[in-house]
């Protein structure tokens, strides 16, 4: 069965609020009402992956978010590699948020030579040429990057051939991975442009 | 003319890629080939706007670089509220990517005794409660919150309430807000999951 990739983000969203649950059976009705999806939409997102709960009886809390820990793949912890460690980068990587939730930034990398070898928030800045050899021993197979748009493209290609599956990226860049590689892209300009437009267009 | 809203991030793209073009002159097909947008809709997102450059001839790129800062509102600088200083928000605070960009944080708020009255980054926090108070007298009309998510629709009722017109929510919670008033999302837990999952599929 093909999954669409928008249901994905849907199942994110029942999995923060199954947390915040307290009744040991949930509707896929209060779960409609908790996260503005439809019922119908969230019994059919579940049902990609496998049968969970009991027609006309709801779904056992506890179960049900084990059950979408593992298909979100966070019922475990995952090593990251952050590359440009400059404004956002630095931003990142104090952001205690992704450990929380089990993103631990264990290598990050920076072509700066006044940063390279110095620690920040207890990780050593790397050499960006260390990437290879670095990320291919510690088959670390997810990356964040924050680096120019100009070295965006070299950053992603040399991470690639490295043997990074996922990137997560906040350059303002549009990037070209190979298939097999999933590639994510946030840009704060770009919404904080969509923003502006709508505040200028309304003073138009 | 109905402008589609897809058509703004398009617009910031070609505006990213204006800046570091040194021809005078650009033709459609050369922002197609730099911006991955296809050159007919290149011609139809500029022509939402007005008649820019000539047929056959090619956009003034200075010219053009101008047009589309008025249009995306970024030919002025924006002042903006910052709510919630916590581990994400205090990123935000750091990050000097804002304020390159003319986005200036001139306010920072947050519920926590312990951090309200204390500078940040050359910023004062102020207690939550002072939101109306401050935004009306300020006439401040953009926030950005990373408050978490059970507080998150309270504080933005208090903005909307206060005169704010656009949000910029790093808070992991569905929102409502008034029509009149454009809210984005960017949820940095659903983005790492989307990896997550596309790389835990791949190994099951």
């Amino acid at each position: 069965m093909k999954i669409p990739p928008s249901s994905i983000p849907r199942i994110s969203r029942y999995y923060r609020v199954l947390l915040s649950l307290k009744d040991p059976v949930v509707s896929s009705q209060e779960l409609a009402d908790l996260t503005g999806s439809g019922a119908a939409q969230i019994r059919k997102d579940l049902a990609y992956f496998g049968q969970f709960g009991r027609p006309g009886k709801g779904y056992g809390t506890e179960a049900l978010k084990q059950e979408l820990k593992k298909i979100l793949g966070i019922d475990r912890n995952w090593a990251v590699a952050l590359v440009g460690i400059g404004n956002l980068g630095s931003a990142l990587l104090a952001y205690k948020g992704f450990k929380d939730q089990g993103f631990n930034i264990k290598y990050a990398f920076d072509n700066d030579r006044k940063k390279i070898g110095r620690s920040r928030q207890g990780i050593k800045i790397r050499d960006i040429k260390n990437i290879p050899s670095v990320i291919k021993a510690s088959g670390i197979e997810m990356a964040v990057i924050a680096v120019p748009q100009s070295s965006a493209q070299d950053v992603v290609d040399m991470l690639v051939a490295s043997g990074i599956k996922a990137i997560l990226n906040f350059a303002p860049a549009v990037l070209k991975v190979s298939d097999g590689v999933e590639l994510l892209n946030i840009d704060l300009s770009i919404e904080m442009e969509k923003l502006t437009y709508f505040l200028q267009r309304n003073k138009a």
